[in-house]
């Protein structure tokens, strides 16, 4: 953690080019809207480069072939990359368990325990689960029997993991989600319903990092999957034998069926429902709020509920713009076809 | 727990007619698109019968009437039934606590536990709780006082239940979740918002179950009634009041606001919305995505924002489908109009 | 905590005019429609107090201006305060921990802990934090290093708060709700998405309330920031850098996407998204389930999805309708005009 770094510092960093005082001190990060000075901010398009000149900032980390005006710059290709550096300069150490077991940590008989491994006040590991060197575990999660747990992960406070699920390396687990809960899956059975044991488990492969509040239930007979580098947000749902691909974004309040499959690259923005067994193709792209309630092909942009492809979406939705207009003129239509027709029967009679 | 079952096992166990080898050996359940040999599988029509031929399942449950082709066969009525009782036989044993107190659980003074019940690390039971017979309470949950918990029941970790709530036997209820917090009640005055009270419960009746992370509001003067064999899935919402009657099923992401009724066997599926003060009837369905906002007489079946009969939102929804093909129309129908306004002023001219 | 309370008391309590019996003894609060012999009944309007001739309840708060009928009556200008304030005669006492810190609490170096604080048990409070006076703090609890939380809050069981949040005053927090998580932000790089540090903070003022199983995000570079007497409910989701203004109303299930500023007295009913990046102006007001993809002004009252405003959606909705009368309207019309250029061609013929 740093408390200033200089912009010279700052290009070295980025691998940017410095135009202007290599010496400016920096000692935090803030949009063009509201930086002020000891402020590094960052524009990506001519259009926000134009308020540069009444930006209060101490300097700016600009796209190539951009104008920074009156001040102190550091040019890249990709300042949002940029700012990320610096952001992680800034950051103050996360408040983790210091390596080794607290003696509050409850460890059951089998349980191997990675190097450096933390393990926080009052978490709870039971019977021969592994956790992976560097892991760290919160305070009140608890881990049940057979789960492993792989290198470099961090497990909040207060999550839960059921037995025998599988998380890779450098997956990132925050407070108070479930994972690997039983799905929702029951038989109806002459007056009541009859639940349908879950002898499946949940793997979340490497990189995965998961939001606060959100499940992720077991599979019926199989697994639960979450690929690897795939990213899920808060308060979010994963029904049972769902498979998720690689490198996904799903948003929060998302919830996503039973035994639905997703392909890599597919961004699912704030709240989308996802029916059950359907497939959803790699990179698809779904608008905050649709239903998606069918197979959806590669590549197709989606919404609506339920959600149709953009174009459709589109011409569907402006056509619904245009229906009180269109009511006046069937009435207008209407009047102006009487005087035809009483014209005809005049002319006729 | 059983590793292997032999199909003539299963034939017993599920009450069926074996057709084939008796000595076939199961180690697992998997649907037809993947299973594999040591796979049961099941087929309950006669298009997935026919995808048999291809299966490598080394045996199938068949609804009585289909043909199995190649494979080892048990038939039975409801193959979907047959497959939970051959799960539960492979279901190895959940992670719960052995009967008894952990050592570090708190347990406060009034309280009773009934025979066999099994009470986890670091749970907080507090004053005058009753826990029934062989009720399992997992680590880190919280019991408030005053709170009674039936026979059987199993309580994941973390979960919170209030004081004064009424929890009835057989009821489980999953990581994480909340019952009895106060409702979101209050009163505007002059300038600001003022808390209602919430001196009211909840009562959760027999074999209910409840899934992860999901809120069940304790009522504002009287109970919030979860009705017996209720299922309700993870990250639901259960306001102030409500009371949901008998053998619904509550799907994730529902949410139901203050004091409205379901009747028996209502189904909500996922992200269904239901307004404050109304009422829905005994096996009203809901499609996922809906908002109920009125009164749902029985046996309906609802759609939509805001949610109308089926027959209604299907009437309307083909409609906007049709609706740019109609704007076409309109122009068209226009143009001829003039056509004939013009023949006819030329001829009246 | 009262268990009777006499109806010339309830009288001075709530400021109103005794019409009746000042001994009759009010037991419970209960609605019109269920309120029973020793129950205190309101009624704010004249279709209901129309209703009190058939209630069994054994009186009434009554609006000025409406009539009793048989029941002896409280007159006073707003019942349902006068009902709030009987209920808080009535409450039994909550199940706080006592002043104090629980043996089985940790406490790290550096925490201060205001007079009269109440620290429950396997509390975990992180270095360098400061609890004001009289805040309760339930069991469970994680409190991270340096956080600061201010006096008479109430903490419930199992809330985790990350590291160097600001919680104001009189601040009250559910259970199993989760403050000051990373927020969701990548920049896609290449073949992966990288996380960006988040090295903000949440700052939550003075008398807001925030439901179960709700997660409010740390902000990316500043602060997410819950505005005073703001009121939150369940399962709600707060993204990074979100600013709400004072005495907003956010209901159960509402999404709230990065950096989207609320001004004050904004509602969101259940379900509500917002996207992010936009401003929602003063007193604004959005029905359930919609969806808000673009600024807002003061005092509007939208609804949809797309939400749009309330004289323009219901124009639309009423359109759509009346769609299917309108394409038959539509065939009608198409009908008479060939019937019309029939004429004339034979005419013109």
């Amino acid at each position: 953690m740093h408390n200033v770094l200089t912009l010279g510092k700052i290009a070295e960093l980025v691998g940017g080019e410095l135009r202007g005082d290599p010496a400016v001190e920096i000692r935090s990060v803030a949009p063009l809207s509201s930086a002020g000075p000891g402020d590094l901010t960052w524009v990506v398009d001519r259009q926000h480069a134009a308020q540069l000149s009444e930006c209060q900032a101490s300097a700016v980390l600009l796209r190539c072939g951009l104008e920074n005006g009156q001040l102190s710059a550091v040019v890249c290709d990709r300042p949002e990359l940029g700012i990320s550096k610096v952001l992680e300069c800034f950051m103050p150490p996360l408040p983790h368990p210091p390596v080794g077991v607290d003696p509050t940590a409850l460890i059951a008989d089998g349980v191997t325990l990675g190097e450096e491994s933390a393990i926080g006040p009052r978490v709870l590991i039971q019977r021969d689960v592994a956790v992976g060197r560097r892991t760290k575990i919160h305070a009140g999660a608890v881990i049940a029997a057979e789960t492993q747990i792989g290198d470099d992960c961090t497990i909040w406070p207060n999550v839960v993991i059921r037995e025998r699920c599988r998380i890779g390396n450098r997956v990132v687990i925050h407070p108070n989600t479930t994972i690997g809960a039983d799905g929702f899956g029951y038989n109806f059975d002459e007056t009541r319903f009859r639940k349908i044991p879950h002898i499946g488990t949940v793997r979340i492969e490497d990189d995965v990092e998961i939001g606060a509040n959100s499940c992720i239930d077991r599979g019926k007979y199989s697994e639960t999957v979450i690929g690897r580098g795939t990213k899920i947000d808060n308060l979010v749902q994963i029904a049972h034998n769902v498979r998720i691909g690689e490198n996904c974004c799903i948003v929060a309040h998302v919830g996503i069926a039973g035994s639905t499959e997703l392909g890599d690259f597919v961004t699912l923005a704030g709240k989308v429902g996802v029916k059950d067994n359907i497939r959803i193709g790699n990179q698809v792209q779904a608008a905050a709020c649709s239903c998606i309630a069918g197979d959806v092909e590669d590549g197709q942009i989606v919404l609506g509920i339920p959600a149709k492809p953009k174009s459709e979406f589109f011409r569907e939705h402006l056509a619904v713009r245009r229906m009180p207009k269109a009511l006046e003129d069937i009435r207008d239509l209407r009047k102006r076809i009487e005087r035809l027709e009483a014209a005809n029967n005049q002319e006729t009679s």
